[in-house]
């Protein structure tokens, strides 16, 4: 199915019924080293870890890095999504993402340092065969609507339950 | 080398030359798919994708449930921070991630509807050997410092680039 068919097709169900448009997405992860954490969304296994200068075995992305990993994969998959909506040519993408911290945020050794990232900076380079402009206005229609770039964007309520 | 000795060893460097608290993480990522996208933190390779429903193959997790366990990862290792900083016993812990997301914003089915998550809900299960308040004291000090906690928590600035 091609992914205009796909879009389409959603326009319609979700246009006869607008329930369907709520997703519930779940993840959940353990942690079974020092600073090791063995997670899981649906059947995917994902190991998470922080590097020997931060106490741990480097045996995955740390935390932050999955952050950035998630901003630039959502990136690169609006473009697809974006480029069939708009009808722009894309024959490939590819996304950069780089993220400011102050560690005296997460270490909480200076009051008023925030403990995530304070700046991120995104490179894109589309390519296709459309003039730039067009991969201009399809960037503008992609950070309008990317999931991820919205999360990273704006304030999102966290309601914790903690269980002891 | 213990956590606490390592949180020492940074206060110190930290104290003596704050610029030390300063670090900058990359990540990138191409698209490789029809949603499939190959990408690299590091020295560590991510496959993330979308499931059959979003036009993909479901070789990976995807961007939105990388962000979820992004979170998940780092709430878990701030517990491990915090509780060697508070001097907290733990043994394991636990935690579950929830968003919630209405993907008319994606698609841009309707006006006024965020593309990202509109709802977080964490569940978080530490054990060990002191009183339940320790745990709630520990439980805010985490969500004090955890830079992903704060990511989602709050809007970040984005600077992006785009070369065609």
């Amino acid at each position: 199915m091609s992914l205009q068919t796909l879009i389409e097709d959603n326009r319609q169900a979700i246009g006869a019924d607008p329930a369907q448009a709520a997703v519930t997405f779940t993840v959940s992860g353990e942690l079974v080293g020092p600073t090791e954490v063995a997670t899981k969304a649906r059947g995917h296994q994902v190991t998470i870890d922080e590097p020997p200068v931060l106490g741990g075995a480097d045996l995955g992305a740390n935390p932050v890095e999955h952050a950035l990993l998630a901003l630039a994969s959502c990136q690169a998959i609006t473009y697809r999504f974006w480029a069939a909506q708009l009808g722009i040519d894309l024959d490939s993408v590819s996304v950069t993402a780089e993220g400011d911290l102050d560690v005296r945020g997460f270490f909480g050794f200076a009051d008023g340092v925030r403990p995530g990232f304070t700046a991120v900076r995104l490179t894109v380079t589309p390519a296709g065969s459309e003039p730039a402009e067009r991969y201009k206005q399809l960037a503008d229609a992609v950070d309008a609507h990317c999931p991820v770039h919205d999360l990273f964007s704006h304030a999102t309520p966290i309601e914790r339950t903690l269980t002891v």
